[in-house]
Order: C-alpha cells, then structure tokens, then sequence
C-alpha cells in the first residue's frame, strides 16, 4: 500500500498550529506531506525514505522472532515518556525477552481526525530517538486517519523483529521447582505515573514511568550466564502478580515470593496505597522477571546488577512443586497471602 | 506481554450475547478467557498456543522483507469480506509486492468497549480461514480495549515478514523509459463495493470486493519472468492515479496509459458514475500493477492471464522519458488528459 513514501506536493504542513485531517490518511499528496514532513524526518533512515510498502534486509540462517503489540495509553503523554518512546520500548522487550537481539522494527499510526500536527511530531521524534538510543531502526509503516470520535488521539501498533542467539532457547513452560525469581528492579512506576497524569495527582516526588529498552540488559545477562536462564517476561499489564501466575500455570508449578525482597519505591507505594491500587497488579514498562536455574541465579543477578538498569535487581522468591499453579506470597507482616491475577481490570489504558 | 496464552479461568464466555468490555483488554483472566476462546479457537497453530510474547521460527540466510498496515474500514462486514480477512489479504500483498514469499504475521486488535462478542469471533474466524487458504499463520498477536467512544468497533493493524528469493530485487525506483504497465485485472471493485454497503445503495448486480492475496499470482509472474520485472504495486488507496503517479515519482519517469486497456466492470462503473468517483482512484485490494522490462512483458502477461487471479490481466500503458513525471491518459473518446492524485480525501475508511 501506498504508506511511506512520495514526494510530490507543493505546500507545506503548518505543524504548530496545524490538525490532523482525513485527507492525510486518503492515499493522496496530503498523505504523502505529512508522511515527509513529519514521519521521516523523525525517524529518519534510508528504508524510510526508499518509500517501498515493505522494507528489505538480509539475515543469516538461524532463528528469528516476531511479536507486536498495540499501544492505546492515555493520556498520550505522562512523566517519563509517551506513547511513542512506550510503543519502541514495549515492542523492543517483547523481543528481548525470549533472549533475542532486536534488529528491527514497523509502526502502524491511527490517528484520530482534528489530531494536533504538533503533538503527532512530538510523538515522532521520540520515536525516533528511541529507535536511536536503542539501535533498532524503525524500517517500515502505516498512517490511518479516522473520523473524530472514531478514535482517541492516537493509536500505535509496532511489530518487530529479532534475532535469538545460537543455543538459546526460552519457553513459557520451563521453568522448574527450586529454580530462582529475580527482578530487575522496583514494581509499579509506569502505571502509577500514568494514573496520577490522568487523575491529576500531585505527589512531593515525582513518579516516573520506567519506560526502557531491557535488550541491553538481556544481552549482558545471555553473555553472562545464559544457559541458566529459563525464561524471561516484561510485567506489564496485571504487573508482576500477572506474570507470575501466567508463568506458574504455563509451567505447572507454583511460585513462592518474598514481599521484603520486592523492590518498591515508597512514593510508589504510597501513590498505591492512596490510589487503591496493589503494586503487584501494577504495569510496568523497563522491568523483567526472570526464571533461572539454581546454579546460574548468583552469576545473572550479579550481571543485572552491574548493568544500569538492573542495578537494584532483587532475588524474589522460588518457583515450588504446586499443582494448583499458585503464587504464595510471605509478607511483611510475617504472614502469608495467595497472589492471584485479577479477574477483570484494575487499570484500563496505561500501555 | 502478556498477551495470547494462558488458560486460566474458570466460567466460559457467551460469544452469542456478550459484549467486550474493558476487563478483557486487563491483563488479567478475562483478557486470557477472551484471546482462548475467540483467536486461540479462530487461528489455531502451535505458536499462538505456546504463549509467548513473542514466537520463534528458523530462517535459511537470505533476503527478508518487512510490512505493516493498519485497517480501519467501515464498515466492518462488506460484501466479498471483512476487517479480518483485508487485514491478512492486504499484509501478504505488501509483501509479495516486492516479489517475496509471505511466511509470517502478527495481529494487534483494537477493540472498542461494548463490541458483540459474535462479530469479534466472526472476524477471528475470518482471518484464520484466511491464514489457512493462503498458507501464511498469525503467529503472535496482541488485544488492546478501549472505553467506548474511543474506538470504531475494531481496527486491526498486521504485520508480516516474507522472502525475498534470491536474485529478485524490486524498487520503487526501478521503472525506466519504455517499460511496459500491466494491472491484474479490473479496478474499483473494492471501494465500491465498501461505498454502496455505507451508503446503503443496492445495484441490479451485486458490487464484491477484489480482495484476494495475490502471493500465488506473484510467485507465478516471478516463475516465468522474475528478470524481466522492475516492481509491482497493490493499487489500494488512492487507486491506481495514486500508484501510478507514485511510481512516476519515485522512478522519475511518466506513463502514458489507455484508458480503453484498463478493465472495469460496468457495475463499477456506474457505481462510481452514481457516487461521483472516478474508479482510477478507487481502492483495490486484490490487484497489483506490474513494471515490467519490455522484453518481458509478453511472458509475464501470459504467466498472469494463466493465474485464476490473473484472468483479466491487461497491458495498459508505457512508461516514458517525462521530468513532470506525468501520468498521461489516452481517454476513450480520442483525447487524453493528465491522471493526477488527489489532494485530499475520495474515499476515507475504505481499508
């Protein structure tokens, strides 16, 4: 399809004041301006601007893997980033987390009619610093316009593409009983940012959403100790209680977890405790949860810790022999309590 | 993510009354119950049930390409298809546009709050018959909801990654002075028919959509004269006015074409001569536009008039030495006018 490519238009997009028409997803010179001015200057590279409707590169033989993901979060701008540095990070960890080397990556735009020019570049070149930063090259795209009312600012799909290192190979169902849980680090930033952004809370420190690319992260943990992996999962949506309970039941084993070990910024807590909310249900958007080996967990936790964003990596717990698949939990108080996942939502649009 | 796996819940979904509601795009065990009752049912293939974030498969060293699309038409149901089944036409032909072979894709479903439970399944269903007829498996997905009012039913955005086969490399730059243009078959078919559905028109004969993957069609042409080949294109929106001007653009050349050469049928014709549209820019979603060397285009018309989605394959212009890069027609009546894009919007929603 005609997506992102043509040059062939005489005017130009009044971007500071300008609004996102249907005429800029009709297949038209309009289309192809905003395209231009906007999307590839942003993200900015040759696959782009080739202005194929699909983008060409070379692999060798060995095994690739492929996810998506949709991002609908609102409000589209929160502390600590947006929904476009959230749409690379988020895709670029799903990537990550069955150990591979992310190499690149699509986007698909949906954009609600009467959209600001200006918010939509803000979202651009955030996506394409992210792309940057991280080094996955955002190759190929898609641009819809839809009437107003039909959408909610804007809608961004990404989809990507890795590459798994030879003799890895991470599954949802392989972790074992006495194998070790450990965080990358403190749960709940990311939705907390969000809901205070969206219920208009001020706390006295600032909560930040941990938006972040974790394959570097990935890539020093496979180095260092990567035949003792067994999985590894990004908390996001349902946060940690979720992904512990999707891992215990893939598995088919249980889960027991320390409280005192999980990491938790007080504001964090606090906002949870203010908000109504339980962190472990909370999403975050630069955190993983890994399955290892007994042997292997020293040696990865000590190579998440020396890498920035695993630097408060935590052993939480082990997974246990449990044919109900449950996630126990001690807590702080000395007691015990099952983590269960929640039936329906706790926190609507926050990826 | 947590997004296409886990079987855990307990009461079952009533497909024929339900509704999507916010907790089944949480995280939680609605989102599970949603994802295994209605696409793990629907699409069916060991990665879907695997339940990773992402799925793995093994590639020989090569050439790939990578596309991505948006779909947000409406209406949903059309005659000749759905959402669903454009969704999988539409991404496999981005592919094949760059004469690849299609091996994978992923789904990102944005479905808004209150959608009936039995049109998301008849959408599933679709895609997944679609996925089995051509060959190409959903091999990992994502399912976003958002509160209603914010959305258009359902938009599903694709992605998909092909090979290219050795030796073959098309290029949006690649026509030259003297090339021949070669369409599949006849034009408009699709955004007509999706017009008089909106429009609630009804003619004496039945308007169908062209949708179709061509990938079989393509694998034919490149079979018997992959050489010859500069690039092909999938007219959609902007129909072929905007594929032509593109492609003259892109390659700085122009195109003289005959208007007579070009098939249409006479119920999309006074479709479009009712609606007020000029079917050169009315969308098609089973056809492509062939640049093809003048040596060749006498083999690969021949390899197309022999595929079933071929039949109606006509040549219908040149490409010429023009530093306009106009698109010149030669109209039935003997004169001939200059086939420019829009500017704006014909027909917005119609993919």
């Amino acid at each position: 399809m005609n997506k992102m490519g043509v040059k062939a238009y005489t005017w130009k997009l009044d971007i500071a004041n300008g609004r996102v028409d249907l005429s800029h997803g009709a297949g038209g010179r309009a289309m192809g301006q905003l395209i231009e001015d906007i999307f590839h200057k942003a993200l900015d590279n040759d696959w782009l601007r080739a202005g194929n409707d699909q983008s060409t590169f070379a692999v060798p033989s060995g095994r690739m893997v492929m996810t998506t993901d949709g991002y609908v979060v609102s409000p589209l701008f929160f502390p600590g980033g947006n929904i476009g540095t959230l749409a690379v990070h988020g895709t670029i960890n799903d990537i990550a987390m069955a150990g591979a080397v992310p190499l690149y990556l699509s986007a698909c735009f949906i954009i609600e009619e009467g959209f600001p020019l200006a918010d939509l570049e803000c979202i651009a070149q955030s996506m394409g610093d992210a792309s940057r930063e991280t080094g996955v090259p955002i190759i190929t795209g898609d641009t819809k316009v839809v009437e107003r009312g039909k959408a909610d600012g804007v809608f961004i799909s990404t989809a990507g593409v890795g590459r798994v290192p030879d003799g890895l190979d991470l599954r949802a169902d392989a972790a074992q009983p006495g194998d070790a849980v450990i965080i990358s680090g403190s749960i709940g930033d990311h939705g907390v940012a969000v809901m205070s952004k969206r219920e208009n809370l001020e706390f006295d420190t600032a909560i930040i959403s941990d938006s972040a690319a974790l394959h570097g992260l990935v890539a020093a943990m496979v180095a260092a100790g990567g035949k003792h992996i067994r999985l590894m999962r990004d908390p996001t949506r349902g946060g940690i209680a979720a992904t512990l309970n999707e891992i215990a039941n893939q598995s088919k084993i249980g889960f027991h977890i320390d409280e005192e070990a999980i990491p938790l910024k007080p504001e964090v807590a606090a906002a949870c405790e203010f908000l109504g909310l339980d962190p472990l249900n909370v999403a975050n958007e630069g955190k993983l949860v890994a399955v290892v080996a007994p042997d292997g967990a020293d040696v990865v936790l000590a190579a998440m810790q020396a890498h920035p964003l695993g630097a408060e990596a935590m052993l939480i717990g082990h997974a246990v022999a449990d044919e109900n698949c449950f996630v126990q939990m001690a807590t702080s108080f000395g007691g015990g309590r099952i983590v269960d996942w929640l039936s329906g939502e706790q926190l609507p649009r926050i990826c």
